[in-house]
């Protein structure tokens, strides 16, 4: 049963290829806690195969969707999921538009190699993020402000590194919409030790 | 793409309601590590719906699957998910038979609820398990040594506690075929901290 908890709305975005742990640990955590979340495949069906095989049936496609419904956009990250996410014009301009509208209620998350699309949009370029090592040097020459965290959030951008940050990362989007408390309950409840 | 690493299969169990990260978390991590994993819907159908609301298609259906030809059975956890695994004789049938022929090679493994699930067998009788709090009397009282650890490995059980534990859950799968140093380079891989 799902008790929603918020107005907002999350968008995250599933391709071909994407990581599915990186995407569905968001999905998870969000219906916990009451944050309603859409999966938006990024194909013309709503069929997508992870980078492992797994086949998931999104909610919607990237075609169908208003971006403007939504208050946040997630990208996971995953090969070739990140690259087939960045294909996406219509998810790009989104993307861009939402990071520079943070005074909206807009942000954006990205974990793995995905923050590396950011980075590619110039939206990086002296903020504080994280990412997966494979994708260090790309945010570095694009100017971004690099930790070795497992989630960093700089204003309205959430940043994490990789399958093994998913739970921290998706708890950071419950703490950005819920506050610390709510994250720290969830945490507790799933059984999550840092 | 995938590097198979052993002649050894896993089966994951996958039902309506089951929680979609403690079983696709192993999916993908065997997928990592080379393990061969099919995925078994418990319906006639190959397509499930998680206790969180999103749409799977598995592999296979329990119907047409020979478990012999597997050497390891995985129960996810999840509510109604559990419930629905236990209500499959076919399933359960195997399970009791792979639980006692840990001189054959079988082995099965539980994380959340699930664990519950070989309790009502008989099988933890005396065994060390984890499990979810909220099946740890129903463990008590069928026998089983209970632990507060991440996950548990009894001689052919694995057992683990819930979303919070399903990397570590994976890994400890990883561990039993391929050893401690395979298991602790993936994590590391994932970025995965203990």
């Amino acid at each position: 049963m799902f008790h929603q908890t918020t107005d907002q709305r999350v968008a995250l975005f599933l391709a071909d290829g994407c990581e599915e742990i990186e995407a569905l640990t968001v999905a998870d955590l969000l219906f916990r806690a009451g944050i309603p979340c859409t999966t938006v495949s990024v194909k013309d069906t709503k069929t997508i195969t992870s980078s492992h095989s797994i086949t998931i049936t999104a909610d919607t496609t990237l075609e169908e969707l208003d971006p403007e419904e939504f208050s946040m956009l997630v990208l996971p990250g995953g090969i070739p999921g990140t690259p087939n996410l960045a294909a996406c014009p219509k998810l790009m301009d989104a993307v861009a538009s939402f990071a520079r509208r943070g005074q909206d209620g807009k942000a954006v998350a990205a974990i793995c190699a995905a923050p590396s699309i950011l980075a590619s949009l110039g939206l990086l370029t002296g903020k504080k993020a994280t990412c997966n090592p494979c994708v260090e040097e790309y945010l570095d020459e694009h100017g971004a402000k690099r930790t070795w965290a497992r989630v960093t959030v700089d204003g309205n951008l959430i940043t994490s590194q990789g399958m093994g940050t998913a739970i921290a990362f998706g708890l950071a989007i419950v703490e950005y919409y819920l506050g610390h408390a709510a994250a720290r309950d969830l945490g507790n409840k799933i059984l999550y030790r840092k």
